[in-house]
């Protein structure tokens, strides 16, 4: 029973990215919250933009509807930091707000992006974000002069093309039977049909990996994740 | 409860390096299994041939009964392939036999050395042949001729210098409850007096790095590895 | 209107992995010829053992016909060289048969495996030989005691799974035009029903990912490619 | 027919890096943009200040004229956005007017620093911005709340010591014809002699380079450059 | 006899990763310096935070005097910028400040943190303001605008956890014949008990690494670093 | 005064890329012995092989004259191993052969080939033939059964083209008052005209990145080479 947190540049991220896992771990009878730094509201809503007379106040509201079912479905809690996007800016006292979401929901999993991505503006910041206000969330193995928690393992979501954003897979999450769920909640970023296709392609693939890497034939679908600190584990 | 396998290219290898990974799998219930491709008669059996009348037999004797004694305290049994060391060869025949070595076991966990060491001229031939040896074994994920078996997941141990050697830890083994194991594992290679304090603050140290990534107080002793493969797992 | 070779390490893989190149080359006027070192025919060729009383020489005459058709459809010639497969070895008499192979064909470009693939024993030996062979039928860039011809420009193909074999794409091909000829091509190895599936997916993603790259909506379907030396243009 | 877009950090780095690119792809027919974050007034100027009674604004006018004259020669018009150097600031009012003038000038292909420069302290900030700036001009590859443009290629310009700043040429640009042209542009930087005669040797042995590869024997000067991203082809 | 500035971000670090070799050039002759970016008030001095009524200002009193007395057994002068710590932030006003005091130092031998430190918010930055202070110090190997020192030999000191900081050590010192006032600098730290037992053990592990990359029987303990610009010497 | 060994693939690649560096050692009192693990024979004597009648034991002939008159005007002595070459094979009787070699000569400093060439089929051979040898010679750092010499330092020498060859200068040796004698040892080597051209401006070059990066101004020549193990240095 894990407590997980995925931290994401964009309203949408979580879902092509991580939500197998999310509903995984809820599945297992973990607890899951989905925290995104904005909406995407200039970069990523498009669509939303084509209608006449659209504004922000109403595409941050769509947006907001559409995550918070997808995080629905998937059995955790969403909210949104609203710091604007394209570019996305972290300043000190941002930073202090990210550390503070970590250090009040005290995850055991804390999910974001890759360092790198030549495609997306917004993504490395965010990584560079949560790398750095999860230190602080953690403190540094020393006793410090504010409330810390215990170090959460932290894990890079799959990117678009992630042979150009260094990703190499380390883990695949087997979730086939919360297929269902991701499915689902992919289904609710409407405007984004070719990435529903595109992600569901991606979690056989990922299904295949698996079974290749672990022989176990019943894996059926996959996420896959990279992780950026040791394992402590009881034995190999 | 895990089949384990390690495999070194000298017989001292796997007492310093993987010593507490193999005694704790014992613990748990597991099973494991040592293989030296050869005895280091010749590049690390120095203080042996410092005797009059030394015979490469009699030292492989003395090596093999440190070995195995010391695969006892571990709770491992212990064989050598005897392919000779200083160089270490192994050709196409050696490897169809290592191949066999690890489809006979059919280990979970694999264990060998990292691919480069600059101090050592025997360590990365070793790390070719197992990794190679390793995929004839397991098949490439279709039907093949051949028996195949359930892929192991493959794990470098520790090295001399880890920094020189490529070796990023990714798994830190908690060996806090058979520390006294691989204390007397060690104790076994005789002419070794310093390696024996040199892991004995690395199991240490190695403690110390599993407390901060995990802030589990606990922890004493750890032994860590490099995981190669990505790994499957129910959740992160 | 380019000369293109293929050489893999078993008689399937260039099917896959640079099909569509191959067809897309033909297509514009080149001329292209596949080489396999082996016949996969212990490794890759496991449905056909399952048949009461098969052969190694009926296997090997069956994955034959299956290249030769595959790479009629592509417009390419095919041959095996035949030095057996898991473990595939390369000695420098076979050495010196695929560099008079790379010097009789006098390609303009030459694609082969990547160096690393952790699930696969042979891939590796088969770059590391093309890569050898290819210097020594290119000659040092200075006059030579041997014919030599035009450096031919090396890339790789995709392997299985790209993150785990060091594969950064740097090249798409846009293969919208001859995605049919590689589908019959791939419809040919009748008992890899699902790699079928999987690289007719891949295919549609890099298509995305070209997409993604250059702006150009047209593309529908890619194949993906890693440039090994450095490429001499008119401009950039 | 190309546009090509060239951002310096210095008025001056432009000549030595790309001035050959820039003149080729001019003979071409194409078009070139240069564009200076500074004027390098305090960090490379220093033979201006030793004139009595210097003062910033003539120093910027000297070092305007000779970028200038020498974009002339090579067929490309320049300007310079005067953000100051030593150290080189881009906040985010400063990026968007980067990626504004991305989003102006449209380019098929944008040329800049390198990410790591040991002996410069405003190198890699213009190469940071700069590839933010691209991403935010050309979107997410999905519908945005702004114009965006087609994304240029983009390619990183040779720097003073290559290997100290992880750059490795993949693509040499035969300058040959045009080499006359860059001689005339390197001519307008009368305080650095000494670099005309480097880049001058530079040249030469890009042109060895390049012969190597392609075994182009008429190709006599070169350029380098390191593509980032992937390109799309019609073949290999 | 040669100039040694060591700058860290807090003010403890100086001790347990360069002591030894600030000592060692002090004993040669040289003069040293240490600066610290923060007293690490916050994320370092939770033993202090304990004690009923503690207040920053006195934090930073007690912090003051270890590094002062602890430099003082080093033969080294101590001074901080005390910027604050967790989270350690550069602005341009500081970057200059730092600058400056390279240039007023003109070391000949520089000395900061990793680039990349997973376990703490603030080395980075530190690493990144000193990378780039260095350079402003130093120009461009070209005439500036100001005044400019010969480039300091930049070394990164060894970080906790090595492997996971990029850190590869280049160059080991030997400090066997400072040791005692290594040890002693230590001893100052009185809440970091356990920390002067596991650099005690790293300066015993570092001499053994030195004894097998030289041979040279007699180095007892070293120190170790990583060298990032190439060094000038009069042979190998 | 040290004892310098150089190893090269063929028998003039010394003189490009070690020529200065060998001088210089030997103008400070050293010894310099260079082996030829060929004659390059077959690769890199076209030249000679343009001659009617000519055979193979005069173009060894001619090319151990030019290589021993070169090592002369260097202050070197000169032998060849006559392995043979395009390709260089090493089986484990010419490895102990090299090793011999090392073992007899006992150098402090130890210098070969990049162990990546893309160009070059013998390059890497002759890196992990000099590289394995090396440990072979000097022993695992403890007692063997075999006489052991003190680990020599190992260095790189600078490839042809540096970047492609994983090829990172890490010490520049100041050439400058024996520059004389490597352009004389470069003129012994009469068919390559170019070459001599070449590295004339590479010396150039490298003289002034050794001024960059260390202020002396004095140094007018410099040759490259990557260190490949940490050096032990009685202070920074």
């Amino acid at each position: 029973m894990k407590r997980v947190q995925v931290i994401g540049a964009h309203s949408a991220d979580f879902v092509w990215r991580a939500g197998g896992a999310v509903a995984k771990a809820v599945s297992l009878g973990g607890v899951a919250e989905v925290i995104a730094l904005s909406y995407g509201e200039r970069g990523e809503s498009g669509e939303l933009w084509k209608e006449d007379g659209q504004t922000v106040e109403n595409v941050k509201r769509v947006r907001h509807g559409e995550a918070e079912r997808a995080a629905g479905h998937l059995g955790a809690t969403f909210k949104c930091l609203d710091f604007g996007d394209y570019p996305l800016d972290v300043d000190r006292e941002r930073l202090l707000e990210i550390a503070e979401a970590i250090r009040a929901f005290a995850p055991d999993v804390l999910i974001t992006h890759t360092a790198v991505d030549p495609f997306n503006p917004d993504h490395p910041v965010a990584y560079g974000a949560v790398d750095r206000a999860r230190s602080l969330a953690a403190g540094a193995g020393v006793s410090s002069a504010f409330a810390t928690i215990r170090p959460p393992q932290l894990f890079l979501f799959e990117p678009h093309q992630p042979e150009l954003c260094a990703f190499t897979p380390t883990v695949h999450v087997d979730i086939t039977n919360v297929w269902e769920a991701k499915i689902a909640a992919m289904g609710e970023m409407q405007a984004q049909q070719y990435l529903q296709t595109y992600y569901a392609q991606r979690g056989e693939q990922r299904g295949n990996h698996a079974r290749r890497a672990s022989g176990l034939s019943e894996v059926r679908y996959g996420e896959s994740f990279m992780r950026v600190l040791p394992e402590v584990v009881e034995q190999l």
